[in-house]
């Protein structure tokens, strides 16, 4: 019972079936073929608009090569300290832009707001040449608080990104997730409120390893390809990278399974924060619960062999769990039990460390 | 009936099914997974000796990144001038380097000769600032002319290299079909003869995407996981990955796929270079053939469906053919036929372009 | 009467003499010249140690080539945030890396201090592949806030750097600044503190544009020669810039200039810190005074002719004020009591902005 | 009596004055001073048009960050194999760029040729995301081997570089020894027949170190200022490196500096050609010469005390002579003296190694 990361599920049977349905026949390299241009197709229906399409195989390949192609070496990206940009792809976004700079913006659940961006901007010396030229916003939609952006929210972020003539990407590895979460259409909270390029993310959510870079701002993608080829994230048999992103938006796959996701995190989070000296850290709008748990109810449950990371960013004794498209109910069962069953004996002073 | 490339084929059978068996259950990500440690001692089995490895998905990122930790920004690579990392990678290499310099040698059958490499080296200017510095040799195992390196010829360069305090990568695409072909130990042609680093590809030979980076010098592995994971080529459903290559090496199924390959491009050359008017550009070694045909041949067999790029680079009027681990027996039948009815024909006079 | 900068100043008489007596008859380019040569036996005097030289132009080249000698492209410097490599180089450090992080830590009197940056590594993930990567710690002396490390401050930090093993970087642009107020050795502020390259600064104060690059822990010294010249700062006539850095160190010229400007910042320190409403932001350590005044004062100076900067980042109504090597007494007198003046129609309420 | 290069020369009186007369009160620095805007009007008038001028001290700088804003990371730069950019500056360009790739087109006196240009370009895979894209094309005026490119030459090719879309830059290390050797306007060599941006070179020819880097296409010049301060380029007291070239075009100093040059190559060149045995490899059009000598005269010369390099890349027994801004009749006179003394000697039978 594992609620470490939505990378360690495995995947999802409707994309594996369409993995191996795609090992057809002989299928021209690189792009070249019927699955990829379907996919175009398919996308732009979902997105209720025009678009640009490139598969990669991993989220951190996906924002590099986004925030490259609209940031200078000698650009500034602004960023949630927190981000994965930041913090967990070990300096992609300066090795993909050459060398650009990431400003980092606080902000509860992990969110940036308009109003501390805005300051930074208005001090960032845009045209002076002895500082980083800002050029870029990059949000993430879930937050890595687990949180989602409203769409008000980003639209008055990317007023102040266009004002300042800065271009708009999401980090949407859980994109998915906020979807399912806001019930909206995948256009309000990109392209209609000002997105120029997403990473939708697949792999956390049910692919092998597959994430839809997708221009909305059409004019910015016109170097995509050669910066995809030349860090070796041009597949040969894209075939099989295509055929996992169109079975994952087929019949709304990435919907229910995003949905399913969000609900157990749900019942798992009501369930815990009502246990005594339990404090959820964040909102839970998606799939993850950041959660201060008493640490002999912690331990308890590592000796039961739950596994799940302690989060001590937050503060200690937090935990953060995940669940994912195919968490099981009874698993979720479990852990709500576990724990209430380790705060009884907190209770009666049973647990000794 | 496609000839085009080893990468319009699709997944071997085996390969396939290990993927689909490998989404079994939870596995911790980023290779932390039983698949990708077992796949490390299997391998250490099949090269007899110990040995480092890095599952990617692709050649151009199993390339660029083994000589990116060999190389210094200021750094000279050594390759073939038609080699891929030189032609087909977009500038890889250079990206992954820094801006590293790839100097480049002819040599007949895509292959460098270690007295060319010698004459090169020795006035490059080694410890003098304003010239690049040697650093790192790249071999092609089989070459892009499907031609195959001898133990000895490798082992010369490496000596060279040696000298010369320069890496040693092999760029090992179709190391598989080269080691059909030799019919030697897989250590015969890499550490036992001085290859430091081996791209070992399985893309073309049947996986979906997957490459093995071999360090058998270990001591230049220690930064690639970093520069691994800040390039996006850390998977995180890593199990994925190194199902594909644990299947590809179980039961010797990497050789048999390319002893199949191989076998039909005998026959295929074989047969075309008995025809009038048709010469073979290079010896066929490996499952490549660049021939010279008659242009109506060509002609005729485009139009009669059979598919195959032109490559002028060679010379005018000529073709390449690459067989695959799927390629039917029965197909390779029908080229040679149709290419036979159209000699006849050419000789009749009846063909009109 | 101009007090924006040190770099508003001239050249030392003693500076351009030596230039013009260094255009007598031909010289080896590059650094082959007996200017050069000489230049190092004196910094090893200088510094009573065994050294590497590298004369570079400005200050900015110095740093990011110093840098990119002790930091991988995936690693992270750690440096003040109101530091001039991460400030005012426009991304210099992450160009020369190759795409490296800067890590800010705050501090007051623009300082680093060695509990900060010990919580910030404990908590940076090294040998852990999403993270950036532990590299190199950069110290500004005298910093941008005008104060200066003592030798115990600096020992500290070194300290913390050797424990994770990283590199310790000393920008000295205003190091001459920093030794005349201290009092101390050269020696005593870098190596015997465990500095290992420290950017010797002579640009600001009173040469034309040379910067000593000099390397006491030599073994990081190795690659420094190929990333200058690839850089384009490897000057062909390098005996001009070895004449001004030999000038410049000869008869203690740059602690005279120094002292010059450190005793001229004192006056108008202690008389402006006397005038009502006046604050002094920091202690003045060196040739930079950051002071808040009352508004009507600031503007009755500048419309005097006085020439300064406002610096709003210390607060509302602060100015820079910057003396030099050839900062006139008299001016340093006239700025005192315009100030004086202006502060006492302040008190009549005569001031109308 | 060096000969070695016009790099071993000092700085041109009056270009030294120059400097000493701009250490004269403040200046605000970064190129906000008199020097620096007076500068270009002064160039706008002697290249005959409007231009922007960005004052930088080395050539490799110059060529680097000319190249940098026409030519992508993933972009490809043509230029001939014994270029400067691509032999001698360690991988500037490709630093700058961010990893483009220099591909080199051979050609007789270090000239490219519009043909080949044309022939290389047509093969190059623009638009094909598998290679490096055709991005600037980079010419050496006066060339490598002495030579100087005509009007139409220079034509030829830039209506290739228009044709493909590619930016012209002009390396001129040496363009007023090609400008005097032409006799015509530097006008008639750059802008007029399609030059971008010209490396306008004034160290060689007795400047300290002064480089001017001109836009004549003034959109590319757009982001230079901040790639010239982020690699360390951009001088505070940049009044001194306009004032050197200022002092450089003033009253035609840099065409009789190198009209001088050229002359004293002309007599050494005919004087020595006459020689028995000798042979001049490439003509002499600018102030650099190419001879094959006997080995007894070389030897000879050398133990005279001349000092030159000895030049294999072209043939054995050759050597390099360059004449410089100052150098002496007498100088020249009792090289040839010598020279022929030798010959004598070798006539003789009298030299004995």
């Amino acid at each position: 019972m594992n609620f470490c990361s939505d990378n360690v599920s495995g995947v999802s049977p409707e994309i594996m079936e369409a993995v191996v349905a795609a090992n057809e026949g002989a299928a021209m390299p690189y792009g070249d073929d019927e699955y990829t241009q379907r996919l175009s197709t398919q996308l732009q229906e979902l997105f209720e608009t025009d678009l640009i399409v490139f598969p990669v195989a991993t989220g951190s390949a996906a924002n590099a090569l986004a925030l490259s192609v609209m940031t200078p070496p000698f650009g500034a990206i602004y960023c949630h300290s927190q981000s994965h940009i930041n913090v967990d792809e070990c300096g992609a976004p300066e090795f993909y832009t050459g060398g650009a700079k990431l400003v980092t913006l606080p902000g509860a659940d992990g969110k940036i707001y308009a109003a501390d961006l805005a300051n930074v901007l208005n001090k960032a010396g845009a045209g002076v040449v002895h500082h980083v030229q800002p050029a870029a916003v990059s949000l993430t939609q879930a937050t890595e608080a687990g949180c989602v952006y409203k769409p008000e929210e980003i639209s008055q972020i990317a007023e102040i990104a266009r004002t300042h003539n800065l271009g708009l990407q999401m980090d949407g590895a859980r994109f998915a997730n906020a979807v399912a979460s806001l019930g909206c259409s995948p256009a309000d909270i990109t392209w209609r409120v000002g997105v120029d390029v997403l990473s939708f993310g697949a792999t956390k959510n049910g692919a092998i390893a597959a994430e839809a870079v997708i221009f909305f701002n059409q004019e910015l993608a016109k170097t995509f390809g050669y910066r995809r080829k030349r860090s070796g994230h041009l597949f040969s048999k894209m075939r099989f990278l295509s055929a996992q992103l169109k079975a994952y938006i087929k019949d709304n796959l990435w919907l229910k399974n995003a949905a399913h996701a969000n609900k157990l995190a749900q019942k798992l989070a009501q369930n815990l924060a009502a246990l005594p000296g339990a404090r959820l850290c964040h909102p839970v709008e998606a799939n993850e619960i950041f959660i201060e748990l008493p640490e002999s109810v912690i331990q308890g449950l590592l000796a039961d062999g739950f596994r799940f990371y302690p989060w001590e960013e937050e503060s200690k004794s937090t935990v953060r769990l995940v669940t994912a498209f195919n968490t099981k109910q009874e698993d979720v069962s479990a852990f709500i039990e576990a724990a209430q069953k380790y705060c009884e004996k907190a209770k009666e002073g049973v647990y000794v460390s």
